[in-house]
């Protein structure tokens, strides 16, 4: 069985948080400096009682509405790291608020920045084995909750969002391969402590659980490994760099993006970037990309792009897809 | 590509707490009476500050000091609703823990007792796609951390523990097919109020976020609906009740499993049943009981296995594998 991505669509908070914003609540910041790092101008805030799960059905509704069939999706996989509870599982509430039908199977994924191109992965392999016959992936986030209001690492960043893609059989093979892996020795370097079951006693729970994140080595590792499993998903593919026509990498940041970029030696062109106004929306950036560069013609049908996400673990992924809209 | 299930471990937390413990610190509970409804008279208990990924470990560890080789793996799955943290994802850290390689795709499912079945699916179909080449499935859970002292639904029921798994090629299709499903209509039956993103204003965040199961509702859903998901998977699969060698359910209690057995007309020695010395250990349950049973020689090579779990969700899932030590 042959696999495609057959349709995406995303939703944004309607708050959005520009850099006056930030810079009014933070007079010490140098907000030009920062802006010119990260190439970020503005995000999206979600409500301060909408979860993740939220977004996700809001992104899920404008998929249904522009036409895919409810009653054909028997698979659901929900990205967050922002889940409505412990127990149950957010995917089966989501289930039931979007009214798939019982025979489908419903999980939460937890992984972040490369979270996408992991459910893209499994999505296809399920389809592929004739497990499920067509695959739901909602990417949901709102990292915004856990950020402290001066938290100059991570303010300017993230932003909140959910995407919703349709995984169905093709004709032709159109995703994959991929390049997947982990290194938990950077685990400490983008975490929220207290806030599961370890519990930390150099971080006492105190009510507040801010996400930490130590940007140099996010950087670090970011540019030690993403060129890495770039080529090393080309090689895998036997394809060259001129192959591919488009690069949606994760939209971490201006300063990552244009680093990896000037690494790999791409043509400006090939590498799509959307995060000036919608900032790092976690799992949800790639697909989010996406649809942006298809709706603006930048992406066009037939043509072979490149995923790449990487982040919080650490974790990365890169896979192909030739692009059908 | 054929998969089949190459190895199991598991691992249980020294501390145990029998129904005379609960019973003194209980002295209004009839415990004769629940012991004869659960048929449960023992749970192992985790260290307070040991977490479901320490359990998994352990279950891991005591794989490869069987002779797995961790080179070999491309793939960790963590099921648990008890994970470390909100992010990262605590597979990551299992990753640097085990000593995996970095070409390991990682990630946990957020699934209770249906949580094995589906590993199980996805681990098979990232194999049969090829995508991976072997996958470790790690069940780990604590519940009992999320229950309070006189909660008399839940903690006659529930022990802590971790079981891992191992997928690898087959020779022949030693793994499926499955019947998965969802109904979130009955999420909030089995539910931890105020354990994540979503407020709910009826139970305040207090500090305490104990568990909540509607004992009868879930009953009633498991009595609806695992039967017709067996009946369902052998038409899928062609095969009649007779086919199958043993049935292993979700050791959810004596009640259940022998209502289940009855309603199914199944012969009681073709029923495997280890919940009276473990108790219910959510997603970790199935494979135990796979291995005890193989152990104490009820399971044989080249026997045909139903697997069924259901529950937290609602979410459930039944699938058939063929045994090979």
């Amino acid at each position: 069985m042959k696999v495609k991505i057959s349709a995406i669509e995303y939703y944004l908070p309607p708050r959005i948080e520009d850099n006056q914003v930030l810079a009014s609540e933070n007079p010490d910041w140098r907000m030009d400096d920062i802006t010119k790092k990260t190439g970020i101008f503005k995000r999206h805030i979600a409500a301060p009682e909408e979860t993740a799960s939220d977004l996700a059905v809001k992104a899920a509704e404008k998929l249904f509405a522009a036409g895919t069939r409810k009653y054909d999706i028997d698979c659901l996989i929900f990205v967050t790291q922002s889940p409505d509870y412990v127990l149950p599982t957010s995917a089966c509430m989501i289930q039931n608020r979007l009214g798939l039908p019982k025979r489908c199977m419903a999980f939460d994924i937890n992984l972040g920045c490369s979270g996408f191109v992991y459910a893209l992965a499994l999505a296809s392999s399920l389809v592929e084995a004739k497990t499920v016959g067509k695959a739901l992936i909602l990417c949901g986030e709102t990292y915004t909750k856990y950020i402290l209001k001066n938290d100059r690492t991570c303010r300017p960043l993230f932003g909140d969002g959910a995407a919703a893609t349709l995984i169905v059989p093709s004709e032709r093979d159109q995703i994959g391969p991929f390049d997947l892996g982990t290194d938990g020795s950077g685990a400490n370097n983008l975490i929220v402590k207290n806030s599961g079951a370890r519990i930390d006693r150099d971080h006492p729970p105190d009510g507040k659980k801010p996400i930490y994140m130590s940007g140099s080595d996010v950087f670090l590792f970011t540019m030690n490994m993403v060129p890495k499993s770039v080529n090393a998903l080309l090689k895998s593919a036997q394809k060259s760099l001129d192959d591919v026509d488009l690069f949606v990498f994760h939209q971490a940041s201006k300063l990552v993006v244009s680093n990896i970029t000037r690494h790999l030696k791409l043509p400006d062109h090939k590498v799509f970037c959307n995060f000036a106004e919608i900032g790092n929306t976690v799992s949800a950036t790639i697909p989010i990309a996406l649809k942006d560069a298809a709706s603006k013609g930048v992406l066009k049908n037939e043509q072979r792009v490149m995923l790449i996400g990487f982040g919080v673990g650490y974790s990365w992924g890169s896979g192909l897809i030739e692009w059908s809209s």
